[in-house]
């Protein structure tokens, strides 16, 4: 069975930042972004639009007595969504079949359970978070503290819901990861090359 | 400032080894155990009811009708707890100003908030927290496994409640801790030397 690690995160946490600097240190594929763009090709929707999709929660719950045969408004817009939600599925697993491998975001932790992932929550303080945004995002840069405040609560709360529908669990509660931490004054470099080492002598990373 | 770890653990997590081989690795003060020792001596209580109400909720919550001139049913026990807690509080800030440490529980991480102590929570899935208990543990040796679970549960639920109590806010939630982690399936000797280096290698800890 291949090595998985999960990286679940807080928008500005620099969770990304720890995933891929991991993956470099343990010689692991690395999956984010593309994973929505692989989506997007196999089911010929555009990127954007199936980003929008996997980070909200999918309007599964329609009224059960409605059948295929009738016409539903947003009837497309739930199909899509639901495929869009299985195909992320098999992807996952086909990618946790070809190689040892960090997959970011994505429910990856609970839809590869049975791979055993080391599963890595990402979080930090509002103020970090903050801070990163700016230094990261281009489009944060001209947003007010509350703006930036707002927009960081809404990512997170709509990843929340989204966590919670497809796992019927808490997203973020420790119990469901392996390893919660904080990047709030430590270095993500130094961080991630710590966890590279504790992986790599641990029972479930070891290579024997 | 001198440099301070906080280590909250669950109940037969192995949080205590860690903190001992984290204070080894980067040679700290290690105090855990020496706590009630020195409150015991302090407070002329025997160490055994130092630690029966160290980890439970003081009970200082009696009606504020009741005056000190007024005889109160266990008013006595109220004014040990009062009494310890207030030592407890007295002692984690000599330890603190007296040298770089680790200390295990005691509500430490809240306590010495002002010295920015880097705080880390233990933890793990019953099975092997049972597990645990049973190596190290030579009173859980002879419980049954329904036992062992039902003391497991009811050390973690004290400890849950009186850092309600002391601080008002939620043991074990991950935003209250720099660190949350889970010792399932690791080397605990190898989680601490890789904790050890990159806090040696963190803005907080760092020696310049």
């Amino acid at each position: 069975m291949n090595k998985i690690v999960t990286i679940s995160r807080e928008f500005g946490s620099g969770g990304r930042e720890l995933g891929r600097r991991l993956s470099e240190e343990l010689d692991f594929a690395y999956y984010d972004q593309e994973i929505i763009a692989e989506i997007a090709k196999r089911t010929k929707l555009a990127g954007d639009y199936v980003q929008q999709i996997i980070e909200r929660k999918p309007a599964f719950s329609f009224p059960i007595h409605v059948g295929n045969t009738f016409q539903v408004p947003g009837g497309e817009l739930v199909r899509q969504k639901a495929a869009v939600y299985h195909e992320q599925c098999r992807l996952l697993k086909e990618l946790s079949e070809k190689s040892d491998c960090v997959i970011v975001g994505r429910c990856a932790d609970y839809i590869l359970s049975g791979c055993l992932p080391y599963r890595i929550f990402v979080y930090s303080d509002m103020e970090s978070k903050k801070e990163r945004c700016r230094l990261k995002g281009e489009q944060d840069k001209d947003l007010s503290d509350k703006e930036l405040k707002h927009r960081i609560l809404e990512v997170d709360k709509r990843r929340s819901d989204y966590y919670a529908f497809v796992t019927g669990q808490s997203w973020g509660e420790k119990h469901n990861y392996d390893l919660c931490i904080s990047t709030k004054g430590i270095s993500v470099r130094e961080a991630a090359s710590c966890i590279a080492q504790m992986l790599s002598g641990s029972v479930r990373m070891r290579n024997d």
